[in-house]
């Protein structure tokens, strides 16, 4: 495989992959950070006749498109698969869904990161645990996609499948809004005075720890996703409102109801990986033409908002229809069935 | 020293100081939490011919004024002195200015807790190395103030010396907006599609940890300092219009430049004890009548908005004018001499 872009990611996807002894070949504008990523063992560098069967984007978000019709563009009838790793995946679609090759390409991104960057910063063990989202599109072939989510399991990563609209519009949830409210936050404290600052506990520690990324890196992530952004942060404004308005009025039910949703909105993150396992169940679903169906296929299911923990596929090419099997938990089972069967799959019960 | 309410705090206090071998009293409403506090071993329950010389309250905000003033009234004539651990420190001391024995209150609060609550949660290290802030009013006795911070000390935290307003405004800011902030954010997930979540990574459970708290508590806390938090929370607002101005209109420059100021926040920030340590310095000043006006010169002091890191009292009864030594990082100590002379004090360079 090869890693464009050796910062952060690009490094530790390396890193983890080479502990299973995978060829991992590096490029970088910087060929500095070439030689320090390769220095840590990350991988060597490229050479003009290496063949890789997965190049991995790892470039900052405003150039992920051009990188990625790069990597098709000179991969060429070789058959390579194509992902990144970006922290938006509707954009970098869009700027290459005309690329007669783009069934080779299936956008992937880690939920694992820093407030620190470059290769110095990357880490074997980054992905470990860590829910990686897998996002491909209707075009994507199925070797594609497993070839990357054979990548994501050999980081130690969790795959997560999700559209790329879907994939944007949760981590505008998970991710930017948070990060852009923290930011709103920590603001406050740039010129509080020293002894206010001197009480300053783990709780505002946390809240704002995140706001410390790089500005440049989180405006081209954050205006990269602006419409599913926007959303959210006018009902985090309302939400605000709210809150300012029951302080204000001294409601103490009011303001307990609000502070109430928010301790129901911590529970409902899901426990780390390594909790107690939950019971998992399984959905049969005939494919008939596996190679074009799996995509849409995996967009119903997204809709059905379950979350898909696995995707089995089974390649017999003795059967005339392929079958497919989804993992989510037990309690999910019926109701994925039922949403996939209204929307014309035959599944197996 | 006797303990008034057994719960998360009042336990820790009591496990924290009976390493030191202090005789500590229990007093809950809740004859249970006594028992499995002192079971825990942080105390015994109190008996009725017991005198304790410090009694700490660690009851809920809403019975502070209550539980502060009945230690007053039954130790009258003791020359005992009262603490309180709350979150609030204006209201308390509001609740008991006309008692005839307010000189022997001393506010104070550790900036240290936890979402669980009750005394099973208890932790003799649950201050170790977190701040505590004490606020002596204009009429506390230099004693009560001494004593309270010996109390402090045993239990592991550095005293930060604030006024019961300065003290207010500053928890707005370091924990009670940024509580209420976080709490509007995790809302927004109380409600999201499980595949969503699934994505939630390290940064979202930071940013949401503390709206995990009891709502009941919180809301008893920010509804006792609502002028501070309303005047934050609507600088929050005024910074979260100004995000969403700049990611509406795309404009790039202007979303980087508030995120840099998130990050500039999250520097202001102090390092957590047992960083490099920074040089200090003293400040010396006269104090005519040191019992009288110490409360005056930490008044002082703390509008200069310098971090007082310790207060040394000089208490020979041979001279006529008492020294009160201030420490405070080196850099400090020109500024805080020369705002003290403004002031009218006597220093000593």
């Amino acid at each position: 495989m090869e890693i464009v872009g050796a910062g952060l990611l690009g490094t530790s996807v390396g890193l983890a992959c080479r502990r299973s002894g995978v060829e991992v070949l590096l490029t970088d504008i910087s060929s500095e950070h070439v030689r320090t990523a390769s220095g840590l063992g990350a991988g060597r560098p490229r050479r003009a006749d290496d063949r890789p069967a997965l190049v991995v984007v790892a470039v900052p978000p405003d150039h992920l498109g051009t990188a990625i019709r790069e990597a098709l563009d000179r991969t060429a009838g070789t058959g390579a698969v194509i992902t990144d790793v970006g922290s938006v995946k509707s954009g970098p679609l869009a700027a290459v869904a005309d690329h007669p090759d783009v069934a080779r390409y299936v956008g992937s991104h880690p939920m694992a990161g820093s407030e620190r960057s470059g290769p110095l910063a990357g880490s074997a063990s980054l992905f470990d645990g860590r829910p990686w989202a897998i996002t491909p599109h209707l075009d994507s072939d199925v070797e594609a996609v497993e070839l990357v989510e054979e990548m994501v399991r050999l980081c130690g990563a969790t795959p997560v499948w999700l559209t790329p609209e879907e994939h944007d519009r949760a981590v505008a949830r998970t991710s930017h809004v948070p990060h852009l409210v923290a930011a709103t936050v920590a603001s406050r404290l740039a010129t509080a005075p020293e002894n206010h600052l001197a009480l300053s506990g783990q709780g505002v520690r946390d809240v704002t720890r995140v706001a410390g990324g790089d500005p440049a890196l989180y405006g081209q992530i954050v205006t990269g996703n602006a419409e599913a952004v926007l959303a959210l942060l006018g009902e985090v404004r309302e939400q605000l409102d709210r809150v300012i308005a029951a302080v204000g009025a001294g409601d103490r039910d009011a303001l307990e109801s609000l502070l109430a949703e928010g301790v129901a909105g911590t529970r409902a993150i899901p426990g780390k990986h390594g909790g107690p396992p939950r019971p998992m169940g399984s959905v049969w679903v005939s494919v008939p033409d596996v190679a074009g169906e799996l995509a849409r296929l995996l967009a119903d299911a997204v809709a059905s908002e379950v979350n898909i923990e696995d995707i089995r596929i089974d390649h017999d090419p003795a059967r005339p229809v392929g079958l497919v099997e989804l993992l989510v938990e037990e309690s999910r089972v019926e109701h994925l069935l039922g949403s996939l069967e209204s929307r014309g799959w035959v599944t197996h019960r």
